[in-house]
């Protein structure tokens, strides 16, 4: 399914296969397949993953500061709105239903995986551009749609992790995705033109997508540790 | 009506008082109210108005990298959005109209007043902090708030600029303008406390605010230069 | 002589070919070089290039934060304390002997030619990458170069302002200009290959340089301006 | 000894008090002290303190690109070039004698603990103002000066890294400590006046120096962790 997201995605996946592996299928993430995910796992990593997504919408932020097209502006605006404004509420309703408020996930302590994955991320961006900041960008929005679709079809019945699944899985979820890969594919064409892989560019944006997709391997780990 | 939006902007306004005066009076201005404003200064002018948006809309996605608290991260977020995908479409309508295309508007060459405004506004971002950034974006969301009120109450009747003059009087824009001045005060009283202005920071603020309504004038003259 | 600046910088000049010559041909130029230039003209010109130093060094820190080699950082940190450490002090020393102190040089109110050119620069690196800065970056410092050898060979036996043109004649400014030439034609070579004229990004590249370029002579016309 | 480097770092360090002790005694620092540190831990800790440096130079970039005075430009230009034109040079030099080619230094896979801090560091400048910066900074710069001149007076007489110890205590460090200590409390005064413990900021400012703190104690412990 994920052939959906876009040929460039398609190319760093492959270019990155051990560590997306490890990250697609953490025990972490079989565990919200299996459902034998410590409740304790799930919700450290819902506060984390709220602060996470307060750092990561203003990543979004940036990739719209350094856009060159209408469509990247139109992308990066819709998903900073819908970060902030839709996804970062989810997470308040979650947890507010587990006891979490959500003055208390504004503050939560964030862990150092946490931090150094959305600083990495950023600073990708400041530091290149609208390009390398796409590809540390990449494996967190795509690399959710995959997981939720793969475990929407791998579930067990009894899971309780159900709605986390569905969250990802479901058609919204994956037309974000459709529409990020898309521009993406847009955005390399734009400036490498069409043979991107040719360009001297490529190593360092499969670095960026590699470096980014260790560290959601470590930002699952972080959730199993805080178990 | 402007005491509507907030105290911080009451005290910055009264602190420019002469270009405010200049700003919102503006010859520009005056020929939108009583409808003597060329048709050719009129779009020259939404054209250049489109390629600041593109920038002001940046410097937006700037002020929710800064942000610090929830509300602060909401109203940016809020404003990106609905420049992006509002406010830069109806200058695409206006101007379609007047039979010229987004493609355009896209390529029109941005001249140096506007080039400066929006580079000064964002650079005040990247300098500072969050508030050099409000103090320089404050001028024209709020003086646009500013602007289309009064010219709501004292158009002339046969102006052809009334579509306009209701986009800045209307109680949707108004509301936008109320909600930043709110978030200011609170982004104020967040980072320097209840007396804002004993604060050696205060004159820099103020400052950024003087010099943005300063370039305000240079972009109403700008339009008109370009008749 | 400029062909001691680079290949790119070669390729760029002659992609802006009248604003160039504007710039570097401009009146205030020519009244260096006869030495017809008012006196008034040139100290409200060092005025102004004081504050632009202060910024123009900003956007060679910027510079060091996007290198990407040990050659672009060793040129950005290098010229970056040359700006501040030397040339700032150039400059105050020069005033301080029409009786303008380093106080009033860092006060000096930046008129908008002279803002927009600068932070014009500076949003050049911050949305985009370490080329786009450098196209941006480079008609002053090499147009500075070629304007500085010229003016040795043609100027006026009895011009006053034989001390500005040997600053940027001499082998010292002229040794910087080849190193920062050599780097930018290292810099595309990293990021484009040996074909970069053939690279999506070459018209944006150009855009900026020509822009910069356009900017420079708002800067000369500044000066006799306000003469 | 620390008193030397000013009273805006006495405070931030009195507010640290644990993590400020865990990182200037950590086990790494005692083993620097008595010579017990494996020399595999020491030259592990070299090479990623090189790209520590790298990116450090880049967050004094950004301190000059948020200065506001003149002190600062200069300290913030003097120390880019130092660390990038010097201090690198010395890790080159010493690695070298250890069969390390600077080719490897520069291209060494960066651990975790590493990235993190350095991002952490650059994004409190992006985030925040100059003193937001200047927080995360004080830790490395002011840590390493009290650090050395502690291991100065008490190491053992035959401990293998007397040079490593006697480059942080000798004059010329401990004087950049004492500037860079003077500048923060000059940048302080300038921003929040003479009572800056009272400043709705001071939090904040508290929590940057206190977390850099933390991931201070990280990198020692990367360095253990690595032999």
């Amino acid at each position: 399914m994920s052939g959906a997201y876009g040929s460039t995605f398609a190319t760093w996946r492959a270019g990155a296969e051990a560590p997306w592996q490890a990250y697609t299928h953490h025990a972490f993430v079989e565990g919200l397949r299996d459902g034998s995910l410590p409740r304790s796992a799930f919700l450290a990593y819902l506060v984390q993953d709220y602060v996470f997504l307060r750092h990561f919408s203003r990543a979004w932020a940036l990739a719209l500061m350094k856009s060159d097209t209408l469509e990247e502006m139109r992308t990066a605006a819709t998903t900073v709105d819908a970060l902030v404004n839709h996804e970062m509420g989810l997470h308040v309703e979650t947890c507010a239903r587990h006891g979490i408020s959500e003055a208390e996930l504004f503050a939560a302590e964030e862990l150092a995986p946490n931090l150094a994955y959305t600083r990495y991320v950023l600073d990708a961006g400041v530091s290149g551009d609208f390009l390398d900041l796409m590809a540390a960008l990449a494996p967190c929005v795509l690399g959710y749609g995959e997981i939720g679709a793969r475990l929407a079809a791998e579930k067990a019945p009894d899971t309780p992790y159900g709605e986390w699944i569905a969250t990802y899985a479901d058609a919204e979820y994956q037309g974000v995705c459709e529409a990020v890969g898309q521009m993406i594919d847009g955005a390399i064409a734009h400036r490498l033109g069409d043979a991107p892989e040719a360009s001297p560019r490529w190593s360092r944006l499969q670095a960026h997508f590699t470096r980014a997709t260790q560290l959601e391997v470590d930002f699952w780990q972080m959730g199993l540790d805080a178990a």
